[in-house]
């Protein structure tokens, strides 16, 4: 499926089903909203999905790796080759990604969108999915990350991975490895939300305060460079992003076209969204904000994308784990929907005044 | 099992437990403590349980309902016999706490602390537990909500609670019902906390300003006229508490002397918190803040037990609600500590700074 059909089938949000959703909860037996976010989310979820029993059991994160010419110039205190390393872990099921998508009984589905080392024999024994667009993108400090074409490319393998997934998926989640990718996420929120780059760069897995000003000032070499056009969403992840950014932001889209709910992890996943919202803000109606990340560019992104996370734990992680651990409120505001009685089925006395 | 000799079980947690957990924690492939709260709770759950592999899988989350006299005074929008209709509703499945349990894997537990309503036919039938002390406290604005003996009663039924569900509970977990019980909770912060009452004092089921000036008279009126001394929590529990909040405090008492963790509700349920750690202070060390609720006098009593609660999710039911969502959450901890590689176990490079 091409970006331009995936855009044209992205509807908002069905109005009829959010007020049916309010209806009912507003008649819980319980003080008028009182059960707050979950409540929020109930109502989001039957407006998405178009239904009173809003399914959200079967879900699926998508961790989606690509490795990073920007590395080269230092941005991450961990070397590249970690990419690598932690697509075998994810696949052994020995990361983060896979203790909390565990307890929280979602799928966790390996995609090598370019990932500098050959992985293709986990992809010939099925235990990732490949949509490798390049080992690896060019150093954005240098010139563009990656061609329009390959750009696009990475949208609509995202796109291919929703639809892949959809027949059996509820909710998607994404997820992502890729050594020094908070580098190009926070040169894409730079761009999109107007914000300088100082405002909108972290510490990613942990560097230093000289690290730190190094980074930023790569980001802006690479931003000042490739001057890419803020109106124009494709140019902005040819120019400073990502192949697992694309192929998130082509996921996003895919799950926004199937009316499935997509539960966006972190800071990473976060500019993935951005990209996604620039094609078409509609598709913002569709994302579940997981989480409050560590990295500071993430308030920014989350502003501008309108949504409140629904966790603040401290995470800085990526690989989808916020979204995981977010997968336990979607049960919990299905229950509240679909389980509580209302004053009149259960006879209990309303509030006076 | 009496007050006296439940305290003097109680000990801390245990800081080698705490350290091997720390020790694995610090070399999972992730940044340094990159799942941040979920870590600190998972060395939590180590210290409590003296294990690696910290069950929390039992759960059982008590629901304590108990009537106020100071319900007379108009401090509620809600008619007293709503804590009985209430009960029947937990019975039938149909509340708010039993949506979020069944979420969650939690066994709702209803105990009569103290209901008005004579709910003896329910506890013949096996529905709930009995552990009626009287058809609701006293009046407080008009003196003491209960004697001493009343007092100690409740607090000792609640100690029995947590001794009877032990057997088949790995994590306990407060609730409650009963109108009018943010008065006396805002009363008993404000005097274990050392607060204004009106610093304390919230909307409860959604009061207006008229009738929230109201209530914060009542509960000046009921402090100056008892002088509950705040050194002695026994005198404070009696002179402005409430059944189920002495029940809620036995609880407490009861989880930490078996040392079991106990996940605290919201406001309320943090009210009997205060009472447990007036008693014994390392109760504190078995307590996990479940949520931030929407009652200002929340944050006070939080910061007096040196708790940071793990969701902000706009609650302000009560029934446990709050804790049976966080429930899920040590789940996610638990599969953190035990499901996770380290850095040796899976190949994976370290930080190179």
């Amino acid at each position: 499926m091409n970006l331009e059909t995936t855009l044209s089938t992205i509807e908002s949000q069905d109005n009829q089903w959010r007020a049916r959703a309010k209806a009912r909860l507003d008649q819980l037996t319980m003080p008028h909203w009182a059960l707050g976010r979950l409540m929020d989310l109930a109502m989001d979820l039957a407006g998405i999905t178009r239904s009173m029993q809003p399914p959200v059991k079967r879900r699926a994160v998508a961790v989606m790796a690509g490795d990073h010419g920007v590395a080269d110039e230092g941005v991450s205190c961990y070397p590249k080759e970690v990419t690598a390393q932690m697509v075998y872990n994810f696949i052994a099921g020995g990361a983060g990604i896979n203790a909390l998508a565990q307890s929280s009984g979602t799928n966790v589905v390996v995609v090598d969108m370019g990932v500098a080392t050959d992985l293709s024999e986990l992809a010939k024994a099925g235990k990732i999915i490949s949509k490798r667009v390049a080992p690896g993108t060019a150093n954005m400090a240098a010139g563009p990350a990656m061609t329009l074409e390959q750009a696009r490319r990475a949208l609509e393998a995202g796109i291919e991975v929703a639809y892949e997934l959809g027949p059996e998926t509820d909710v998607f989640a994404t997820g992502e490895m890729g050594i020094a990718n908070t580098t190009p996420s926070s040169a894409i929120v730079s761009v999109l939300c107007g914000k300088p780059v100082a405002e909108v760069t972290g510490r990613g897995t942990g560097i230093d305060d000289a690290q730190h000003i190094h980074k930023v000032s790569v980001i802006e070499r690479a931003i000042s460079l490739n001057t890419p056009n803020a109106s124009d969403p494709l140019d902005v992840l040819a120019k400073v992003g990502g192949f697992e950014i694309g192929g998130l932001a082509g996921l996003i889209l895919g799950a926004a076209s199937q009316r499935k709910p997509v539960v966006i992890d972190g800071f990473i996943s976060t500019a993935a969204a951005l990209i996604a919202h620039a094609f078409e803000p509609k598709t913002a109606e569709y994302m579940i904000a997981a989480h409050n990340s560590v990295e500071c560019g993430h308030i920014a992104a989350l502003a501008k994308l309108g949504k409140q996370p629904l966790l603040d734990l401290d995470f800085r992680l990526g690989e989808g784990t916020g979204a995981a651990v977010a997968m336990h409120l979607l049960d919990a505001a299905v229950s509240v929907l679909t389980r509580v009685a209302t004053f009149e089925e259960a006879s209990v006395s309303q509030a006076t005044s």
